[in-house]
């Protein structure tokens, strides 16, 4: 029996898109889904509650960055991460991987796993597949990630299938310390920019069925053709019948060109951190909502938009706020461009249902401005 | 025909204490009341909604803010403060005055008004009571403030003598030049702490008939017993028919005392700023939620309060946040040190309607360990 099971409903005729339904031990959700990401168990300046009237079917939050602190103990204590942050839809737990390799020279990698120094006070810490599996069923989240070495861009190839190999390697350990029966363990597919290396990844962790698969180390910095290309070589070698999660992919138009090649799930920072420094995505592009421009346009930051910031206020008192410090400022644009993003989600699965995915994708694109 | 009207409703047979009714051209207010702080066109990260969710009746807003950023002139372009704001209940601005007297050497008064620097780029500005005035009509806040000038505190009598004598001629100004049919100004009582200016001053301003009466200069740094003495012997001489303002003033023990000596309405940053720095107000008396001590406390910040914040997450939670440097843990001890003020009020007038506001005292005082 397994804690989170995907079901295919309908696969796109015309690209390699598909609607799905993940079911986990907290709630159904319908793919191509978007997670927001709550690294420190919460998903910066929103609410539990906002983020269920924004219709957030599934978050995202840190292993790295909870053992740091407060410390898995401390939230297994309080019941899990779903009740620690009282967030009762499913949670999915990055495998602090990402974080740990993006620790540059303050990390060092063995066999055995890496060791590292704290970015919060420095000390030092060792983690390893074991540990970062036993961490996130601590948690207790709903999906939880292989422990991966994630390679930077540009990498050599030599390099790079090192990680991968090893990536495999601690992909098994991960799979054999994981005894959490409401919980998913995902594996992860490395292999940079080469095409045989993802090839061989995707190969060597489907062989050892997991229930779900990441795509991990893209959107590290490589051009987006060349992410594109590595998802058309990489996914169709995924099953059918489990959910692909491509990792740290936020902007729309990746959205959508994953999507078209049989991506079911995705998270990023990018809604929430540019939204932060003044800056939203609107039907016709990014807007800076900061700029002085903006001081008498007393226009919605999106006309089209019906999310709560759109409906009650003004670019100018968004941009004074911002102006001013104020927090609402972040707030109102955090709502809007999280809006947006699942927005965009809940019409690429319309797009996929009605058969109109390619058109959905031209509109989108000359609208946005791409 | 009155923009604001007080109605009694009740007077308290045993303590000064009065249940009323405010009414304005945005609502009507019920007395004794609180206001939160909106500074800057926003209560520090709060929306519109979550304020209203709270049952604030009425916030405040400072004309001194406004008037360096974004300008008077902008809002009035929007269409007024509430529009700009997107807050349809009532609003109160401060007239500046007291903001303009904090500056300390950044001001000069003279008889025509005050020459200051702004706190944001040092340039230089000129405020009268004149100027005052007409911009908080552009503002158009349901009540607004006459043009004071508030000494800092301790003060000579002479200096204390000279400020409220200004601050009578200074009231006369204002009320020459408001025009604003939708909007009460309210004089501001001066005198420091001495009996017999406090009472010139309540005299001379109420010989002019305004429809509304603050008390300012206190909170400023005197010790409370000073503060009661001067309500003691500033209240009486204020007419029964108009509403009394007390500036400033927010912690709990004071609003009782306050409302005892017959005041009607008050406003303090105190619950928000706290808030702020990791410390709330709960029925048991102020919690440093950010003390380590916290860590593992999986209680709410008061057992007995029902507001979101409470209804929803642990202390240990709320100090994970605020180790963390994440918004949402301000954004909750905001909601809870509100609603607790908000609720304190709703007792007192319930107190009051129900004869036992002496017993309400004792009670609250020994269980918050004042």
């Amino acid at each position: 029996m397994l804690a989170v099971k995907y079901e295919l409903i309908k696969e796109c005729k015309r690209t390699g898109a598909r609607l799905g339904r993940l079911q986990t031990p907290h709630g159904i959700i319908e793919t191509p889904v978007f997670m927001p990401v709550g690294t420190q168990a919460s998903v910066k300046a929103m609410t539990p509650q906002e983020l269920k009237e924004l219709n957030a079917e599934i978050i995202l939050s840190n292993t790295y960055h909870l053992y740091l602190r407060p410390g898995e103990d401390l939230i297994k204590e309080a019941g899990g991460l779903h009740r620690f942050m009282n967030w009762d839809r499913p949670i999915l737990t990055d495998s602090g991987g990402f974080q740990v390799f993006s620790l540059g020279p303050l990390r060092k990698v063995s066999e055995d796993g890496v060791t590292f120094k704290s970015h919060i006070d420095g000390s030092t810490h060792f983690m390893s597949p074991e540990r970062a599996t036993r961490i996130q069923m601590d948690l207790g989240s709903d999906i939880a990630m292989a422990f991966d070495e994630c390679v930077s861009y540009p990498c050599t190839r030599e390099y790079t299938e090192a990680a991968l190999e090893r990536t495999t390697r601690w992909a098994e350990r991960c799979k054999k310390v994981h005894n959490h029966k409401d919980q998913a363990l995902f594996a992860i597919v490395q292999g940079g920019i080469y095409r045989e290396l993802r090839e061989r990844s995707a190969r060597e962790l489907t062989a050892m069925d997991f229930p779900g698969y990441g795509i991990g180390g893209l959107s590290v910095g490589e051009p987006k053709p060349l992410m594109y290309e590595m998802l058309d070589c990489t996914v169709p070698l995924l099953p059918v019948d489990k959910a692909r999660y491509l990792m740290g992919v936020g902007s729309p138009d990746c959205l959508i060109e994953a999507v078209i090649r049989g991506v079911d799930m995705f998270d990023c920072v990018l809604p929430t951190r540019i939204a932060r420094n003044g800056t939203v995505m609107t039907s016709h592009g990014r807007l800076v909502v900061r700029n002085a421009g903006n001081a008498r346009d007393f226009r919605p930051l999106d006309e089209e938009c019906s999310c709560y910031t759109c409906r009650n206020f003004t670019r100018a008192y968004i941009r004074h706020l911002f102006k001013a410090n104020e927090i609402l400022g972040l707030r109102l644009t955090t709502i809007h461009n999280l809006h947006f993003l699942l927005n965009l989600m809940k019409g690429i699965r319309a797009a996929i249902a009605d058969d109109y995915l390619p058109e959905f994708k031209d509109r989108f694109f000359a609208k946005y401005g791409l």
